[in-house]
């Protein structure tokens, strides 16, 4: 087992879906928001998925046992999808998960546009500028912040993947959520189904998740029930808890 | 006292603000949503605040005792402002509480232009349509359906009744979510501060409180923690009840 991992790297599990995963904390570590991405969707059950900025491929690892659609991870950094392609091996869903180090603007040349059941992202959050402080890692700078793509690329390629009715899942900031709309409306992506993610019952949202329609009709949108992360107690409440470990 | 009411009406009491208001269940009576929005948004010390669609001037009365400014409220239909008048009267708040009986988009021939701090407004939350169930009586018809004003008018008339920075505070169906959002752009008004309500903890939202600011800047947009109004036994959880009668 340890042939397979390279230096800085650990194993972790993410217990509820039976899924090991390749991490290093100097490089890339999934974090909550793809767990919660990943149970946000629903699933076609079988065609086409595809994850942009796929990182270390936690997300389409994580919903792998959920469906029978062929996944493919799009992922600019070599590191990290270096990391993916081990973690997919490791896990022997090689029949089922793919990833592509590439440009997500480039996938529409190793995906057919308008093929695609559903894209499913978790991207960068933070605008690039220079007055930003940007973590000094290249590694985690890029997963945060939007300097090799942003929101309205990514948005603008799930259009062009997405066949009609496709649908787009997305996580994202709050602050983000007027732009998000907008970049939809404009790649005619319907927003359909929103959830808001709390820290704490009495704090405000710190996250949103977000699925759209390619050429829905706009109407019809839904809030489903609030989600909150943590208790009084600091501890995660029990929908978090079965999505990290299982029920 | 009973010489103040009139064939059908009767005196109710919102506890929590010591107010009484006089409501017919035939022709209109206050909803909890006129008590969610009385408190949602931050009241301005001093200057105007126009309600409009007022109804039987629920309201106005209820933000009364917490704020300095003068209230006006604007409700097209004779039966529902001559009610609010009498309620007014009642509560001898004469002095601060005003209500016209007139269109809305003719209320600035009676209020300045740019002049207003704070625009509160419960308006009709259904499309007209030939296709729509309506009410047979035409008042509470008026109230619930876009019959004699529409969302856009009411949010036209709002930003041309606020000064710059002046608020308008909304309640209304989370399925007309887009289209505020549009119209708020359409008319300089940036929306800044939400909050979902939810029946229960488990269920989607059925009402939206949306707060913007005209000229504001276009960011910065903040959820709050969600509001919910029953509890698992069907009660009214705290929040809501110190609303409807005090602590």
């Amino acid at each position: 087992m340890t042939a397979i991992l390279k230096k800085g790297e650990r194993i972790d599990q993410l217990i509820s879906q039976g899924i090991q995963i390749i991490q290093s904390p100097d490089v890339f570590s999934f974090s909550l928001d793809a767990v919660l991405l990943s149970n946000f969707p629903r699933l076609p059950k079988k065609g086409i998925i595809v994850d942009l900025c796929a990182g270390n491929g936690a997300v389409g690892l994580f919903i792998s046992s959920k469906t029978q659609a062929k996944i493919i991870g799009i992922e600019l950094q070599e590191k990290l999808a270096d990391m993916a392609a081990r973690s997919i091996q490791l896990n022997h869903l090689e029949q089922k998960v793919s990833i592509r180090q590439m440009d997500l603007k480039d996938s529409t040349n190793v995906i057919d546009p308008d093929s695609v059941d559903l894209v499913v992202c978790n991207p960068p959050y933070f605008k690039e500028s220079a007055l930003t402080n940007k973590n000094p890692n290249p590694h985690l700078a890029i997963a945060r912040h939007e300097i090799h793509t942003t929101l309205e690329e990514v948005i603008e390629t799930s259009a062009k993947l997405l066949k009609m009715n496709g649908r787009l899942a997305l996580v994202h900031r709050p602050e983000r959520f007027l732009e998000i709309l907008q970049l939809m409306e404009k790649n005619r992506i319907a927003p359909k189904i929103i959830r808001f993610v709390y820290p704490k019952a009495n704090k405000e949202a710190n996250t949103i998740l977000i699925e759209g329609i390619k050429d829905g009709k706009p109407n019809g949108i839904r809030f489903l029930p609030p989600l909150f992360v943590y208790g009084g107690d600091n501890q995660y409440l029990p929908e978090i808890r079965e999505m990290l470990y299982g029920k």
